[in-house]
């Protein structure tokens, strides 16, 4: 999930554009010197589930870089006309072709160098039905002991698989709001 | 806070873009016939504090548009390298002229039609001090009696006041996660 490349052009008129602090603001900013369109950059949110069967969490091999290969929970971008939790029921739906009952937002976590925030839900997988969409090689449930944790994709990932298995075992699922830099 | 306009040329290389779905993708996106390059439109995050006093809440009177002469919580969007929290410490001291110590999230509200996700954290006023800041036109502190209720700038900031009190009398306050659409 890369970050987006830094703008050249502006999107109203197409101008190329310069990076300057606008009057009365305090960061650089995409200004167009033609028309004065001034284009913001925001971080993206990533949104998905923890998809539970029992006391084991459906996983996702990726077949996409980046980290083509390795296992992550379904996650991506949220779009503009859903909410965070449609967001996070489509990508379990799209890449591991599961339909979950959510629980609740689990994890909140500021990822800094990616741009991003990610939410991850707790869900319920409704029935033992799954599948690789086309951004997964494979899709396997995993108890705690059988997590690859040496082939997880993300940190935010792995963070948050640790934060959940710990909490399986009191039973006690609170939000879990943290930051990676 | 208004949504950005839609994108008419291409950020990479100004060529003007046109609206298709890519193939692989099932949305329509700002696709450049030009480089190819693809340009995403996502939600953005409107970071910002409940700063309490006691059983009072400080409000900022809006010196700009939308709703300006409104009232609200102090609140904007959330920049890249910061986290969720400290771009609402820092709305919180442009907006207000205010330091707060967060107690943690205190609202999470998807505003469908504005394509924003809100965060509301609950904030302790550090000592009773606060001024307008560039944004604002007057800043005060408001118990639950005092708030004015027709004049609030946004139905996220009204809903998250109304919660806000309603737990106050409780002293028990756990995550609101709730929709505008």
């Amino acid at each position: 999930m890369p970050t987006p490349p830094p703008i050249r052009h502006c999107s109203a008129c197409g101008a190329p554009v310069s990076y300057r602090v606008p009057e009365g603001d305090s960061r650089p900013r995409a200004v167009c010197p033609a028309c004065g369109h001034i284009q913001y950059e925001n971080p993206r949110n990533i949104v998905g589930t923890i998809p539970a069967w029992q006391s084991s969490v459906l996983l996702c091999r990726r077949a996409i870089e980046p980290r083509l290969g390795l296992w992550t929970l379904p996650a991506g971008f949220m779009e503009i006309g859903e909410t965070t939790q449609a967001g996070a029921l489509r990508e379990t739906r799209e890449e591991a072709g599961a339909e979950v009952a959510i629980d609740g937002l689990y994890a909140l976590i500021n990822v800094l160098p990616a741009h991003q925030v990610y939410f991850f839900y707790r869900g319920r997988l409704v029935e033992p039905r799954w599948e690789a969409g086309e951004e997964s090689l494979e899709v396997r449930l995993f108890s705690e002991q059988d997590v690859p944790w040496d082939a997880i994709a993300f940190r935010s990932v792995a963070q948050t698989l640790r934060r959940y298995f710990a909490d399986l075992r009191t039973g006690r699922f609170e939000l879990h709001a943290f930051d990676i830099e």
